[in-house]
């Protein structure tokens, strides 16, 4: 039996996304909506193309706020409980390829707070130092310094708590219980915290777009139940699929389990070993039958992360996935493809997280967006 | 059947204070321990000598810690729900007494949030209204200002929330749902909140004691479950009843219902129309039946009243009681005799509050203790 389980805080088993956009109630993204979704950007995206980004909600108006210019806005976030790896930054480079095509301000939200209800043993000071190094990764990526605002949550506390007071109180127990699966044993601070993962979509009178993997949904789900009672839009949402682990297409990578996935801070030489040593393979067992019979790129992880986001021209891709079915390229050979292409990423992602250190001050507090939202009150969301 | 039931949020019935000690596993006052601690004050006060303070929570801990000089602070609240009544300001000053006669530092947390998620169709702005003016009602009761400082829930936030967190993360659905009577439609705000309430009882490292209406022990029982793990004293409590509402000795007075109470910014007029037209009289219905069969004191409001905070002669009060009895006072008299004790200690309060309004920021910001407070970090409790 093909069973699956997605919340925001575990991803079990090989999930059926077709099934999860049935169950979530969210929309397939259709060639037809990428179409035009391109065509207003003026240029295409990989993680479009290949579908990385399979399902949205009210993506379409987002589409048409732009076209009668009323404009919209990006928020996203992190939850620092670790390093970063590959398919955490994912989303960071969809959202800052969204920044720069449409102009548009973006909100992301380093969930401290959550991350240290959420873990038992989770410490305090632990979580500050990865929220730090997140963010220096997040800034990496190469979001607009003046329309970027990063805020941790329990820094910017004092102005997301009344809002989150009045979120909350539209969230009654048996909800959070059936939307996050939470229980009796659940403690009081993570059954609180959804109401903090909610307030950002209030941020702009706008259309709030959060690109962001599938598991975020849930929230998205109960801000859409309350957003027209305040007076705001229904966040809409651009999903992404996982990142499958190195060691094969089930799960999501895990930082807790380094040997299924590359982490940001690695080097060539890890990479290679890892990618050498785990990355499930879809070939045969000898040279000789692999020669024979040929791979199958389907289930080979070294050939869907090229396919998902290191390889960008769909001609190389298609020439690699037939040479590779044929026989003509080895395991060894494609696996060396990828880690060249891993490391070409990260060297440039690790130069510009070194300058990123000089640059965190604008984003959080300094940056013409980010200097606004220390000093907004959000009254007007109480007028009411 | 005498039925009651007490909530931090909901008294009703007729309270059996006795069963209360049982049910909440607190320790009544004794004369004893009472004696031990007006030995130590130096001095005794209407509210222990009328047990109106009549349960406890090691408070014979608090005083060996001054025996021994480690010393205690006080903590105690109000949520800002509307005007102060008369029921609302004794807790206080019994409480600014003990600052008195011992010495030490006050914690004044003034709950908005709880009270903003608690009532449904409350108003932020209204709550933060109700809230500025119990400050002043508050810091008219004459606390020492380098040593109390008074702070709303969602200003002090920052300090409070990583803590609130770290308290979250040891209390359970199962055991709010117990310990407040929480249920499936309580929404999640509501559910956080006992972890704001819990967080003052570490600010410092001694013991913490609580003076408070009885209804608010729920939190220090959960509180006491937790302390010692985090290091810190479980904290100690001395609980008073409620001071009857005007209308019987049933329930306790309520904002909401304006004819049970007398409210702190009353003038003589209003006081002496409602003594004369609402209190609950033990009196007989005609003059001449008075004077015949005598009142009974034990079911009057008007001497329950004076016999638990405004007459603290016990000579004069003994006459009352006696002459009523005897049918030589008539209730109109005796209410006279309250409505004029009410007018002499609301007539000094509204002074005093005219004056608070130039006190508050040293309260709340830059006294010395205050300024303490904003520069504080709590980091500490973390270091475990």
């Amino acid at each position: 039996m093909n069973s699956f389980r997605v919340t925001p805080w575990e991803v079990e088993g090989s999930v059926d996304y077709e099934k999860l956009i049935k169950e979530f109630g969210t929309q397939p993204l259709t060639e037809d909506l990428k179409k035009k979704f391109v065509d207003l950007a003026g240029e295409d995206h990989v993680l479009l193309r290949r579908n990385v980004f399979f399902s949205h909600r009210d993506l379409d108006k987002v589409l048409d706020d732009c076209f009668s210019s009323k404009g919209f806005f990006l928020y996203t976030g992190r939850g620092p409980s670790g390093r970063m790896h590959i398919g955490h930054i994912i989303p960071f480079v969809f959202t800052k390829w969204l920044q720069d095509v449409f102009g548009v301000n973006v909100y992301i939200e380093i969930t401290d707070d959550e991350k240290y209800v959420y873990k038992r043993d989770a410490k305090w000071n632990q979580i500050q130092e990865y929220a730090y190094d997140n963010i220096l990764d997040i800034v990496a990526v190469g979001f607009n310094p003046d329309k970027t605002f990063i805020f941790k949550d329990s820094e910017y506390i004092k102005h997301l708590y009344p809002l989150a007071l009045k979120v909350s109180k539209h969230i009654n127990f048996s909800l959070a219980k059936a939307v996050f699966g939470f229980n009796n044993i659940t403690n009081i601070g993570l059954i609180f915290y959804p109401s903090l993962q909610i307030v950002p979509t209030f941020f702009e009178k706008k259309r709030c777009l959060i690109p962001a993997a599938i598991d975020q949904d849930p929230y998205w789900r109960i801000q859409r139940d309350i957003a027209e009672r305040f007076g705001y839009y229904k966040a809409a949402a651009i999903h992404s699929i996982f990142l499958p682990p190195l060691t094969g297409l089930r799960d999501k990578m895990s930082s807790s389990k380094p040997e299924t996935a590359i982490f940001l801070n690695e080097d060539y030489e890890t990479i290679k070993r890892k990618v050498m040593k785990y990355a499930f393979s879809g070939g045969q067992p000898t040279v000789e039958m692999h020669r024979k019979l040929g791979g199958n790129p389907d289930v080979d992880v070294s050939y869907q992360w090229l396919y998902m986001f290191f390889e960008e021209d769909d001609k190389k891709l298609e020439e690699l996935r037939e040479k590779y079915k044929k026989g003509d390229l080895l395991t060894g050979e494609l696996k060396q493809y990828l880690i060249d292409k891993i490391w070409e990423f990260l060297e440039e992602h690790q130069k510009n997280k070194d300058k990123a250190r000089r640059k965190v001050e604008k984003f959080m507090y300094d940056g013409k967006l980010s200097k606004r939202m220390w000093d907004l009150e959000f009254e007007d969301v109480f007028s009411e």
